[in-house]
């Protein structure tokens, strides 16, 4: 049976001393010149340049941070062919010794769950993911597949709680006896990461929270101990590092930080004009400077203390 | 510019006679012993069976019914090899002059959700669907990219509100204000259906409500006068064509019925144990019987009279 995924996460971040996780958010309009594809109607074209630009940031990444956060959304929007740079790319990461978490939000019922949960679930599913983010909207029990999987495959799942963006609050924010629906969120994934408790506190079954809500974010921190919290939304979304603090605990753990195009278009930002010729620089120095920033104003400092 | 999904949809049904969808959930362990792949490990081979039986599906019911609902998950189940025989699936579909509601639930936020809407929705997407099921937890001003993009590419969405499994009650059951989740979803897809409305009185942006659930069906259907409702949960999981008759208006519209399982492997129902050798008939028999039961217990009569 493989290693428990809060483990595996947590010896990858001791190992890179940081939480940081690099989104895979490829966009056509930004990537580096040399890496367009001619012709940007071309669904193979464009395809292979994801797939060469996503592949070239996990090979500047992989020495400094321990996972990379593919998003399937950019990578379906070009069919099947995009669906194949997809797994080249997991592949890549993989063998570059990084862990991959899958940002899917998939969500369905029985059967349906244990299949997205087959599909992406563990080095031996067809996508080799070591985790997944997952949508609770359809009910505890539409969660059971992906978690009993999960637990068999030494991968982890992260169920979205509170996500980054302006209008979360609609649902998520509802209060029902004096509790919001996020809370109610955080305390199932509460007792799902207890039953998934690996050798440390933590268990397989995490949560996503924004880095947009650092009130909520707290909050989530205090009701959800045993739980990894996935942060999204540092850097272009308006989430700082100082934001993110609340979610590590006093050892620097419990939480990882995603940040997509603060990174790897990093080219196009004016701080890093004097790289602007060598994208490929501009990512690894952005890379660093995030590091040193969740460092600098988090728990996550100890880790390489 | 494309033509309403929500017109396009009502004249398939109204041409057919039925508002009866397919539901296209390839299981390899479930598929006739002919189409099986010699090795069920072979992923390749696997996704050509599916591709074949959900083709050989097409062809049988394209005559009899509107639509197909192909399951994404699984199609991804099989990793890249089953997205490429989901997007011949789609085309073969198209070609044989079917509707295509992706069921993919897809939801996220911003330039994601938008990237997840660009690939799925309109005949000049990727994957060229008519339709897509999508996720409201992530709120409101997620789902307005997939919208913006549905309306200009003639393309339709039904956002989850009541889903059909036995603990949706979780989230969708919670009471705010005295009103529960599924019908605060349910007053924003009816504004978002009335600002997309097409010729007749429905507009492109739908809910999928379960056919196990009756009562709310009732509410939602009142709730939502302008949206098209898809109703899975018929047959396999329990519901029944009695169960589904709130779903409609006076003229037998505003509503389509999914049932997959026990349309597409009907020649393991003992029911059709006459037809058992020959797969193809008795989905055949399944389809029209299925499509008669919802002619009597239902206004959809009414669509033949």
């Amino acid at each position: 049976m493989p290693a428990n995924f809060a483990d595996r996460l947590i010896a990858a971040t001791r190992l890179r001393k940081t939480p940081l996780v690099v989104g895979l958010d490829p966009r056509s309009e930004r990537l580096p010149i040399k890496l367009r594809a001619e012709d940007p109607e071309n669904l193979e074209l464009l395809a292979q340049s994801f797939q060469k630009f996503s592949c070239e940031i996990i090979d500047i990444v992989a020495p400094l941070v321990p996972a990379v956060k593919p998003q399937a959304a950019f990578f379906e929007m070009l069919g099947p062919a995009g669906m194949t740079a997809l797994a080249s790319v997991v592949n890549h990461a993989r063998s570059q010794g990084l862990l991959v978490i899958m940002d899917a939000k998939r969500g369905d019922i029985g059967s349906t769950a244990a299949a997205y949960a087959k599909a992406f679930l563990g080095h031996n599913s067809p996508w080799g993911c070591d985790a997944l983010t997952i949508n609770p909207y359809l009910g505890a029990d539409t969660l059971d597949p992906f978690v009993d999987s999960a637990k068999k495959q030494g991968a982890g799942l992260f169920v979205l709680a509170k996500t980054s963006n302006p209008g979360s609050s609609m649902i998520q924010d509802l209060i029902v006896d004096g509790e919001t629906v996020y809370v109610k969120v955080a305390t199932l994934v509460q007792t799902l990461s207890l039953q998934t408790k690996g050798e440390g506190d933590y268990g397989c079954v995490g949560a996503v929270v924004g880095a947009t809500y650092p009130e909520q974010l707290a909050e989530l921190r205090s009701k959800m101990p045993n739980a990894i919290l996935l942060i999204p939304g540092l850097g272009a979304q308006g989430g700082t590092a100082a934001d993110v603090a609340a979610g590590f605990d006093d050892e620097g753990l419990g939480a990882v930080i995603n940040s997509s195009r603060a990174i790897i278009f990093a080219y196009e930002n004016p701080m890093y004009e004097r790289l602007a010729s060598n994208w490929q620089r501009a990512v690894e120095q952005a890379t660093r400077d995030t590091i040193a920033q969740i460092a600098a104003e988090t728990n996550a400092g100890r880790l390489s203390g």
